[in-house]
């Protein structure tokens, strides 16, 4: 089994921008997660692994900002999903940028609701081999109830 | 950051014996622990990772087999626990054989107590890089209540 090169493992990180910066910053905990993930896990085998990053935007969030601004067509909600669309690319573009600068295949993609409930769901339909989450300065075990299970994931 | 080889990446696996063969057979959650990490993070980089196998003996656990048998001195007691060291080992004997063969370095060593106790105090104590835990058929996330900071850890 050892030894044999077999297909990427396949690293799921789930990234968020920053509460501070907002978009498209990356939050510092989505950053930490990626240079652990490349300095710990990837290290020099950058053909080994493929990196799939998940954003998970929420509805509303970022459209409360907004909240001054009067919406009088459909035309101006679609404008409004856009622009966060729009936005939330351009927050995958620094992970995805630095991949290939460095030579690491990725895919990335962006889905809306609860980033808890979305991660579980992604994790359970892309079936990654590891799963990456920044911390946030809380412990790894405290904040991630999804019942996946390891034995189908591995 | 990325690239640059630092120091390899500790990973440690907590490894048990076969509850149907028992010593000094490993669990084949165990082994699914190995071989996963093996084929999913160490692959071919045989060089970038450090492998930590601990070892948790519940005491009484093994004793129980030889109740019938009369402890007549503190030296069979002491034989009864060199007896259990020996077990302990040859299990360990397995994984470190296999890293061997492979040229992956590693270590190993053996704790008494409660296995969750003791996982929880030794990746506190030697901080790796990684904890892998064989699932048992349980979720990962549904059985470590460890509050262990991955930002110390990291």
């Amino acid at each position: 089994m050892e030894g044999v090169e077999s297909e990427p493992t396949r690293i799921m990180i789930a990234v968020n921008g920053s509460s501070i910066k907002g978009y498209p910053h990356p939050s510092i905990s989505s950053r930490y997660a990626f240079d652990w993930t490349l300095q710990k896990i990837v290290r020099s085998n950058f053909s080994g692994f493929k990196l799939l990053f998940l954003h998970v935007q929420v509805p509303d969030e970022d459209g409360f900002v907004d909240m001054d601004s009067i919406y009088a067509s459909p035309e101006d909600f679609r404008d409004m999903e856009n622009r966060d669309k729009i936005r939330g690319l351009h927050l995958l573009e620094y992970f995805v940028g630095r991949c290939h600068e460095i030579g690491v295949p990725s895919e990335s993609w962006i889905k809306h609701g609860d980033p808890k409930e979305e991660i579980c769901h992604e994790v359970k339909r892309v079936r990654p081999d590891l799963l990456v989450l920044g911390s946030r300065g809380l412990g790894p075990f405290q904040r991630m109830p999804c019942g996946y299970d390891q034995t189908q994931g591995g």
